[in-house]
């Protein structure tokens, strides 16, 4: 037989554990902090919830085995992290929230032993969190990462880097920096982009205000970071000089699969929760769960659920072949955005005016969601990418046919 | 000539002026208060903002001119409303936010001459502000009113009120209340409501907690409200005994579209961000504005925000002939809610990172007019409805072909 | 009061008497042509439906009154057009049908005396059909009608015109074509069009093959012709020379509208057809019209035909007093094609097998309906236009703010 | 590793081969009926094509290997199917057209070995077409099969049938037919339905007209059969008497899913013609491909293609594992059909007037599309059995954990 969809014994009981521990353990202490769920509720809790992963043989299923993780590939990743985002705070008591998972996977592949034991030791057992600084504001590097603006300029045995960053998640509070600079070209080349390790205390790091985002739940924030005349070494370079946008989409593709494992997770709770009350309540003379209206809209989520999934198998397939998988993920992460939001959106219309209350996680859950459709790549950015790529191809059939 | 859309000059010169107040004086302020606003600012503000409004001759449109209003129509509330609602506090500051704009409504059409003066009078000028507790938890009246569970029984001289509600807009800090409570039949028949009037400060009147709704700018919240042995005295019975369904519907159908003005007024804001935006800014080597994505938005918000408004006017017109109009107002309002609300999901998906963060208002905005697809009727209990009244009648036309 | 929305006691007499006239005499003739609608039955039954018009004293609602017509505005067009489509060969009956009522519209407004008298006035009887010669096959004139490649070049005492247009709607068993033609500039230059007038049976003018598209119904079919050395008066000249592209736009809009109008009457007997079919029928135990899917289907159509209507109203008005409304036709006409389409084929969804067979006529409603997304504009060029205006305007304000 | 989606080396190959074949071979042969499609041209046709691809080494993908076929499963007809849909003609070639597909499914699992001799060999061969009689005008069995009303009574020696089907695609010059009548119980129950076996020839089988369908391409039309005291002997019971509707369960899974992916093929066809014209057309000074709402169309095609490919693939694993998978099948079913007419749709929208004449195929597949959203089960009975099962299990898990 050639397809086969099955998962691992092992990997079968680590979704099974991630299930239990996600739904007993963390959702409680979500609930708790209901009415204030900015950051993840901090540190203090992060570390509190992540020894109680560790004990329940869930923690880091992403990082590699001798950094203490389950040394899962994307595929596995999966079902594992869709368990772990049924709560907003699962995936920080996993540590496999954005950007620290990202950044595990990107260390992994790309630095050296000794960045590996100074940076990446520490990120996968949870002891440091992290930040990856490439986002900049107008006109800098945004949708279009080849505008970025930040430079690094040699200096004595190494770089002096200055430059202006946004939307940097998790910079609050995060013990290191993944830097990406310039280091030659100008704006607009797409090339010449080094990456730079740099301790959060180094000086001329200077992380500025939380932008004041939609969703609240990331550890750290979406901050603000200014890099004003800040020296690293040459022992500093992740990977080699110039590099940089090309290790970038190391990152990227398989950091917005995970993405969409976790939101995905988040949405199939916001359904749950609607489902579960269409169940129980009655209107109009019947059970809101028997009105077709309201069908319609169960019926839609499960639609959306099973298509995501199913998009995130191929995707993840083609990334652990060792594929760019560029079409795959941009395709994955374009459905999944919207269909995430629109699960979301349902779920709170069906539940009316407790819908859009704090008294069922759904509003809250809207707010999460609904910047996943610009964040990681907006949809119009993504579908534009997709689009050039079948329409040059085309060209080219047409030019090679003459 | 039959067909005319031409607003009288008066109308027009109001408008000029709804229009000019709105951008220069209040929407200043409002974006003073960006970071937090709740309540609209609270009365304190209230108060100040009313007062400009009266000197710059824009203050209580609706109003009849014997209560210092200027005594619009249906049909042009329209466009002075929409201007108004370009702010989220313009609403506030004309004196026409839900409910109170609704309640001037109402007891200019039910009231008797001293109930006017005791409650229309000074709310008309702002003096007070009011509430209206129809809206109960479940399985109490929701989107099906005849679900009525709180009750009002004789007692000496008047009438004893128990009950619980929620979801009343404004409750805290309001004057008075408008009371719906059953005084004859049972839940779920469609008679037997009646309509009390009575100071909020009357014993056995206790307003509950704010719900956490994802919504903030209503002044008063949405509030949970406990009548507890209230007593009201026969003078407190709005119009007749046992006819509050049918006053609730001269109520209805007018706020549903005061709403969708107000709330158009809101997404034209949001647009109008947008599109300064993008004309402004460029990407991927062109002005955002020239890139055919960016233009699909623009170009379907200004189809819904037409189509809205087109909508809106023939019901204006229905109602304005002394129609109820429920078939119009219902399309109408099924419409808008879900056009306001893509409108403004648009703009902020056309700004990208900037849309979801607070340094434009869109994210606030997006907060603000989702809830309208479930106030008021949702979505689903509108279609149901329009269904119902086609189907039936098509239903009848076969029995009396036969 | 200012909104008015009342038509006059004459045209409501109109609208009754068309939608007997409709209902009673044209559909049972249209039902008995069911298996092959092609161009409306021919000459020889348009001419039979137009003396039963005439008789009904409906025929021509558009018409100047001095040519037999009732000189309707087009506020005044909107329900009697509307009535009219509700037969797909209804138009034709009443001499509404494309191209010939935007045709005589044109030439009430453009032509001189004696080119009245020779071409309008047989037109607006009844007498001969018409075609409209603007389209040509890429890279000429489609949606950017400035590509314009016929060419008419002075010759002795008149013109000689040559070129290739397509899609030329009821160019077969035309009685003369009205030709748009370069006079000066090049394809691509937005000036230098003029307008012929030439008999049909001119020699020079090929009617080629009819272009076998998903619609059937048009009288005349949509087809190639070519223009071979066809030589013309001076006389010939429509207006003048070099304002074709001008003239143009007093045809297109009011064309877009009526196109609106007519399709409008059929997506309604669409959802009439299916109404009446669900309002019949049981399916899983229970009415289908009372199932909420069903339900969903048949208020959406009913928002969509609500919000068609609305927003024909303000293009008319617009267009009535004397505005070019190329923004506002724009907007109903992409509204209107999407809408009257998603409206039969929900129709059709809703009757299940019998919905896609010929035992009802609404698979044959939504080949004739689908094309309207393309003709006169697709909705992505009226999108593009729409955006482009608003774009615009933002950025001189900009500009001027400065 | 766990998850795998590669094929093997011989379904490589034969996916491949069908590639090919589909494109050199079959598809001029349908330019050439572009036409006239219906019913792929004949029988005389079909046994051409059907010869040419027995010598291609593709017929017959699905049959068992002993009679003839290559025996794939589920998961490895998805990709050479789909190569086969490319062309409307190449299900017929390859011997996998509806209904004959799923009737080779259905015998080579539940017939007895004389039965596989006697209909499932020539089947397999194509030697002969066959029909599957189970739908019913109103009040019978449509969408809910347990209202099936067709009889079957003892008589001597076997059964004597009675009773009317229609829409039983292929009739018309099948060779035998798979006959669903109810042995005991009452119209409205889930049991008494038995298969009966009969040639063609059988006295008391009458194929009446041709229901004229938005389809036209299917091999003997779909079709009114009437079976008026139709007599077989009890070895014409296919399995067991009274299983009937079980084994209905075991064709209609795979059947939904094949339709799916044949259907996929046509609408890739449908998504390339496209492509290749934007690809080489201008239009408003640059080329179609590059115009970002153009761009928007061939991404959602893009995205619908994968996630309808995805779905098949999980659906299909699930068949192939022996899980009923109602739930995966109804999943991908109503998601494949709705994208599947939204790809053809919006490939004819980005050809303009190209795009819905004859000119290029896209006018004809969006009819073949279309009425898949009604057949195998319309979206909207799908979406309620979702739904239902969803509610259900929730419902039961409330109940469990009181």
């Amino acid at each position: 037989m050639s397809i086969d969809l099955t998962y691992s014994a092992d990997v079968q009981a680590l979704i099974e554990r991630t299930r239990a521990f996600t739904r007993d353990v963390i959702l409680p202490i979500e609930d708790e902090h209901a009415g204030d769920i900015t950051a993840a509720g901090g540190d203090a809790l992060r570390i509190g919830m992540q020894r109680a992963a560790k004990d329940a043989g869930v923690f880091a299923p992403h990082a590699p085995i001798e950094f203490g993780g389950h040394g899962l590939n994307m595929s596995d990743r999966a079902p594992v992290f869709e368990e772990a985002g049924y709560s907003l705070f699962g995936p920080t008591a996993l540590n496999i929230a954005a950007p620290d998972e990202g950044n595990v996977h990107m260390l992994a592949h790309i630095a050296n032993p000794e960045q590996k034991q100074r940076f990446l030791a520490p990120l996968a057992h949870g002891d440091v969190r992290s930040a990856f600084a490439m986002t900049e504001p107008a006109p800098g590097a945004g949708s279009d990462p080849s505008a970025l603006t930040t430079r690094a300029v040699r200096a004595d045995g190494g770089w002096r880097i200055n430059g202006h960053k946004w939307f940097i998640t998790g910079a609050d509070g995060a013990g290191f920096f993944i830097i990406m600079a310039r280091t030659s070209g100008e704006p607009g080349q797409r090339g010449g982009a080094t990456m730079f390790l740099a301790p959060a205390d180094s000086p001329g790091i200077r992380v500025g205000r939380h932008i004041d985002t939609l969703d609240r739940a990331m550890i750290g924030g979406h901050c603000e970071v200014f890099f004003e005349d800040l020296l690293v070494a040459d022992d500093a370079v992740l990977g080699e000089v110039d590099r940089g946008f090309e290790y970038a989409q190391v990152r990227l593709g398989p950091a917005r699969m995970t993405h969409v494992m976790r939101w995905l997770g988040a949405a199939r709770r916001g359904h749950d929760v609607a489902v579960a009350r269409v169940a129980q309540r009655e209107g109009f003379g019947s059970r809101l769960g028997d009105l077709g209206m309201i069908q319609k809209m169960v019926a839609d989520n499960e639609i959306d659920i099973a298509a995501t999934r199913a998009l995130l198998v191929r995707a993840c397939w083609e990334l652990d072949r060792g594929e760019s998988a560029s079409n795959a993920t941009s395709i994955a992460k374009t459905y999944a955005a919207e269909a995430i939001f629109r699960i979301v959106d349902r779920s709170m219309q069906m539940c009316g005016g407790m819908g859009v209350s704090g008294d069922l996680p759904l509003a809250r859950l809207s707010r999460e969601v609904r910047p996943f459709r610009v964040y990681d790549g907006p949809s119009e950015v993504h579908r534009w990418a997709i689009a050039k790529r079948v329409v040059g191809s085309a060209k080219r059939e047409m030019r090679d046919a003459r």
